[in-house]
């Protein structure tokens, strides 16, 4: 499948994908309204809606597409968004002259990617986070409790998640300074209240929720992928130091409520169904709740990239592939309702790391370094056992098609300096 | 003060008190718009508004009082809220004609309360548990880990808290099903799935925010307070055996999300001015962002009752006080900010179990019946290890003031059994 807008073999964002975002014109007092990424450009479906293009899926009225998120498209259900992703396709295919013949409404409706700004796509209520790569979970038990005791007895018989902080999830391109807490290194005989000491990223995928249950109705495992509208990159920052001496017994709590950053384009699961791949081999077999049949993991390839200050370019310093997660969203979703908890449209799962059996493909600093003992080397001579202030981190991922990409975009943040706090916070303690 | 509408002295609702709750009228296609409980009545804010009573505080194209919950008032801030507090107080005075006199203006405003449909008051964005009943951490750690470590040693440095679950929290009223999940009884070798069996109540008090802060800024603990729009009555139901199997290393999840129940008046903090008392002494000192010179506690005094299906009346099970929590709402604000976590209008911080330092004052039942080794005894000869089907739970608390009461109304639910699952979700393994 081909559009009449040229989009190069490595570009993200040919007719195959088609994520939606939401944007807005640089630099103006522009509505926010939502589009869908085709090759360089952004296609403004408000101006496809008003123009009466949606007819018979979605009634003009409900201002779908003007809306300033995701959140109403993403309660339709997937029957709707199919339905809409067809037409789209249609509308963009080379054979097709509606959009491609008429001067007029391309010049309205197809804004170069250069000339917008993209915003935060969905309004998010609750934002869960889960703990599904069992490379990283391995990793993590041995640095802290030891090879014997990596993996915790519950690991292998249910997705381990918690609930995360939804307020603080920032698009990509907001810069983030790091975080103040309190910390107990182990030398200290008191805990101590400084700028975090050991930063670090995660690289995770988000999966956003449509159209969810409602409380008391589980979501079986077969139907679970229906309440997936569609995946964006996720980089849950998370304060190490801040997070060992916390956690105990309920939890990360403020060592990761600071922010998460998020990638600004969603890709539907629709545009990864070429790309689905069984997942990992489950032993011992899960729960009848928890089982599926269907391959129910996705071949997407994933990149960490760092920048210092003092680097003229960017590292490649992890690799990684959403393949490697040992429970599927699907398990996921079925998982978490099935005390009967409710799932709403805009909902965020994030994945937790994904981390690889190599070593290149550990998902977090953490790993990669393994908690400072083996210091990651970087190109300029520096190197990094935890972030520091100026490093900019960027993580892509796409699915390699023949002779396309389905891709994400990018998620990216540099990390600034603590703030000076006053008063009371200015007691910093070092 | 005195209200020219009669108040008993028992009532919860004397013009000392004036919460905030939403409403529709009962039974009809009513919308909804926020009011104030005055006795046996409501008092419709909406209409006041409408007839300009509020000018000079808020702007009549707001529609602040009109709106389907509290969030936009809450957005106000504490000056405002005053001012409006301050507005209702003399609306309401006994020595005031304005409405007293006016039987026009009485029949459209002041509704009786069982007349009414009361909604769920508040659009909650996120919502933070936190753990702070030292007597509540101190009896969950005897049991699960012993006297000596009973303790976590980071408990008396920082309020322990993590992130709960929003989209699950309903009004006083709802019943709820007993929820399904997988839990690994001690003699077990492989996890079952299962209806829950140790299913709980918690004894909490909830903490409703606003304005809150921008990402970044935290808010300093001389300032927390100004964010506390009220209090509600909190019961954060918990699947006790659920919990245990899942919760290790990240906390607890669907052991506490499929249901927490709040009671429908908002109590502003400014209605608790006369009630505020010192917290317990902390030792050893919190680090200075912690620290407050204030007393930052409240005399709250709080009941829980049981009613099973063969019961003619509640049992009284426990009685707790809001002022035995160890760390106060300012100092969990001054915390959960610290990273620069941000907290919006509308977010809810639960104080966590509130038990007391005697056996009656223990606030939930895995300590009142010391995880089934001491079970309660209810009056008609039947006794409770955990909840059963048919049991109502409900929570009341009040300030006693000379001659009136500061009170919450109360928070009550019954629980259902178990919903028959299907499919994959049937096969429950007993």
């Amino acid at each position: 499948m081909q559009s009449f807008i040229k989009v190069e073999p490595t570009n993200h964002f040919p007719i195959q994908n088609l994520p939606y975002g939401v944007f807005k014109l640089k630099g103006k007092n522009d509505r926010q309204r939502v589009g869908v990424a085709i090759g360089e450009y952004v296609l403004d479906l408000a101006v496809l809606e008003a123009e009466g293009y949606f007819e018979g899926i979605l009634s003009l009225e409900e201002e779908i597409f003007s809306a300033t998120s995701l959140n109403k498209f993403m309660e339709k259900g997937h029957e709707i968004w199919r339905a809409v992703r067809k037409k789209i396709q249609n509308v963009l295919h080379a054979d097709e002259p509606v959009l491609r013949d008429n001067a007029e409404l391309r010049a309205r409706a197809l804004i170069p990617q250069s000339d917008v700004e993209m915003q935060i796509p969905v309004h998010i209520g609750d934002y869960t986070d889960f703990y599904a790569s069992k490379e990283h979970a391995t990793n993590v038990g041995m640095m802290f409790r030891g090879k014997e005791d990596a993996l915790m007895p519950n690991w292998t018989h249910l997705p381990v998640g918690y609930h995360g902080r939804a307020s603080s999830i920032v698009l990509s391109g907001t810069n983030i300074h790091r975080p103040h807490g309190q910390i107990k290194p182990a030398d200290a005989s008191t805990p101590l209240f400084t700028p975090c000491r050991q930063l670090d990223f995660e690289l995770e995928m988000g999966c956003f929720i449509g159209p969810g249950n409602n409380l008391g109705e589980p979501i079986s495992i077969d139907n679970a992928e229906e309440n997936v509208f569609g995946l964006v990159l996720l980089n849950d920052w998370s304060a190490r130091d801040i997070q060992a001496w916390e956690y105990q017994p309920l939890g990360p709590f403020l060592a990761k409520n600071f922010a998460s950053s998020i990638s600004p384009w969603v890709v539907p699961l629709d545009a990864l169904e070429p790309f689905r791949v069984e997942g990992p081999k489950q032993d011992p077999e899960p729960l009848p709740y928890l089982k599926t049949e269907k391959a129910d993991s996705f071949d997407i390839h994933l990149e960490v990239y760092i920048k210092g200050e003092n680097m003229e370019q960017s590292d490649l310093i992890a690799t990684s592939n959403y393949k490697y997660l040992y429970w599927s969203a699907a398990q996921q979703i079925a998982h978490h309702t099935i005390t009967g908890c409710n799932l709403n449209a805009g909902d965020l799962l994030g994945t937790g790391t994904i981390s690889g059996p190599d070593r290149e493909e550990r998902g977090s600093l953490l790993e990669l370094a393994w908690r400072g003992a083996e210091p990651v080397e970087l190109s300029n001579g520096e190197q990094r056992s935890w972030i520091e202030d100026g490093d900019e981190l960027t993580m892509t991922g796409w699915c390699q098609g023949d002779g396309y990409r389905v891709g994400f975009g990018e998620v990216t943040a540099k990390i600034l300096p603590a703030k000076v706090l006053k008063g009371k916070q200015e007691k910093v303690l070092l």
